[in-house]
């Protein structure tokens, strides 16, 4: 039996990736060891970190260099054999992370694996608000911990994290002001996932905008993308804010990493900032997947995401995101069949 | 009964001070009412905050213009009058904040005013390291807690704050690394205080030394100057790491504040950053005097004061801190009586 995996052909320079970046290479699949099951893949996550990796520049956490199989945080797929007693054929199942490829042997002993519900929400949703973003989302919002009333502001608010971190601040009472590219983007924020307002940082000032849609100044800034966004919500932080902060999106693509606030700011307004990454906190996924479900099934989440398909098209689907096409998880659909299960 | 006052005559331009900043001026002093009692100021505490407070452009905490009082962190004095009977004439009290003048009457009712001791530590130390900057440094060593074996690096070693910071941190076993200006500060840091290690970072390279100092990485900078040492710290910090900020003494003299660090480093070594302002944390103070007065005893901490005398040179007794003529803390002596209580 076939396999196909994904490498890297070669590093790319800064900005769109071409077709040429990645190898779509057929390596024979050995069979399975008691104890495993093989799945064939259906939505893999495609995440800012996928374009941040491949950026040889960067300090990225992860940095791939030509030959390497490529990772994704998230994979579901169904089990097309199994010998292990507890995984049936016809199952379905998330991997987190996980290699790019058709098939994937995992043994559920040493992998992060879930089975997963498609009577709960559609299976795409586990490699976004259920999956590993998700998950962030609700880290962040945890730790900044956000009362009723207090205003939260959330850049990258489009995004699959940022549209999960608006989702459950609103679901801890607070008002959620989100930062997104577009106005088009604003109104589905607003008037699908709830957000009391919505900055479109392409159009007027957002330090301006900041100022006017926060009246009461910024208790917890989710922060997720960096550069003049960053600058400016430092600036209308309230005395004893939070900000948390996973990533920088805008310094993704290879064309370098832009001075910082200046933290005096840090100190007079008493601020706490906490950089997190979700591996670290992988004991807390379960509580996490509870309160998620809980909240989905309550109507209080909403499960947004922006699908490219074909297995070849990875570069695309990376594309799309860095040039914000997406809203909410950009998802990778690499079988034909999957949107029978969506 | 004539008191002196010190008001701000004009704000300065940028840079260091000219007398004629301020003005002393001679003001009645008024009966005390029952309750109250009388001092006359022996020492006064400097800080950077004394310079920033009267730079037009900056956003410290608190702004003064023409006409207004001048404030200070700390006064240590002697009880001249008193009309209360838990508070003897001849009796030593710290006062914490309080105005810069010749007299002060005091309602331990409403002020912040303690007693002290001369046989405990000489009077001075009252408005330093067992004053309003010792309490600084002990909060932010005590918000960080560095454990045994742990490296912190301290910048602005040598200033009132980063004394006390760095024998904190030694007393809870941490390896402590500072920053100075001047291989002679780095001798006596080393050799009076304790420090493991001094980095003097006008000369060689500052990143370069921290790493070379720090071959295990940096756990807590506790963080007091901003600009290029704050550059090279957060690229030094381990995985994890705390820092502590309570203020930028380089941006205090109305030149400007610089861009700070690109931040994505705190997203991927997962920092956590706290600024923080000691008058927040008062109900703390018991806590503090009892840690800092035994460590005191014990030998652990030693007091370290630059002092500039004459009620008249309190913008030398600024200038002096700003260009870093000090090592602990920047005392301006107001009585010259005071010398034999030191």
């Amino acid at each position: 039996m076939q396999n196909t995996v994904v490498r890297v052909a070669r590093l790319p320079q800064s900005g769109p990736l071409e077709a040429s970046v990645f190898d779509y290479v057929d390596e024979p699949l050995t069979k399975l060891d008691p104890g495993s099951f093989l799945i064939e893949s259906f939505y893999m996550a495609v995440d800012a970190g996928s374009r941040a990796m491949l950026d040889k520049c960067s300090d990225y956490v992860l940095k791939l260099w030509p030959g390497d199989k490529v990772p994704t945080t998230g994979i579901v797929g169904r089990i097309v054999e199994s010998r292990h007693p507890d995984w049936r054929q016809g199952d379905f199942v998330r991997l987190m992370p996980g290699y790019r490829q058709k098939y994937i042997k995992i043994d559920p002993e040493k992998d992060f694996v879930h089975k997963i519900d498609q009577q709960v929400a559609p299976i795409s949703a586990y490699v976004g608000l259920l999956g590993l973003t998700g998950f962030t989302a609700w880290l962040g919002v945890t730790m900044a911990d956000p009362k009723v009333g207090e205003t939260v502001l959330v850049s990258a608010a489009a995004g699959a994290v940022g549209t999960a971190a608006c989702q459950f601040a609103r679901a801890q009472g607070a008002r959620v002001v989100g930062v997104a590219g577009g106005r088009e983007k604003c109104v589905i924020l607003k008037d699908e996932l709830g957000l009391d307002e919505c900055i479109d940082y392409k159009s007027g000032n957002i330090a301006f905008d900041i100022n006017h849609y926060c009246p009461e100044g910024v208790d917890v800034y989710f922060e997720n993308v960096g550069g003049e966004v960053q600058r400016a919500a430092f600036a209308a932080m309230n005395d004893f804010g939070r900000i948390v902060m996973c990533g920088q999106v805008s310094q993704y693509d290879g064309t370098g990493a832009p001075a910082g606030p200046n933290l005096m700011t840090v100190v007079l307004k008493r601020l706490i900032i906490r950089g997190f990454l979700a591996f670290d906190h992988y004991e807390r996924f379960p509580e996490f997947t509870e309160a998620a479900t809980r909240l989905y099934a309550q109507g209080k989440l909403r499960h947004k995401a922006s699908v490219v398909g074909g297995f070849g098209n990875l570069h695309e689907a990376i594309n799309s995101l860095m040039r914000g096409g997406n809203i909410g998880q950009q998802v990778h659909q690499v079988n034909s069949d999957s949107t029978v299960w969506q």
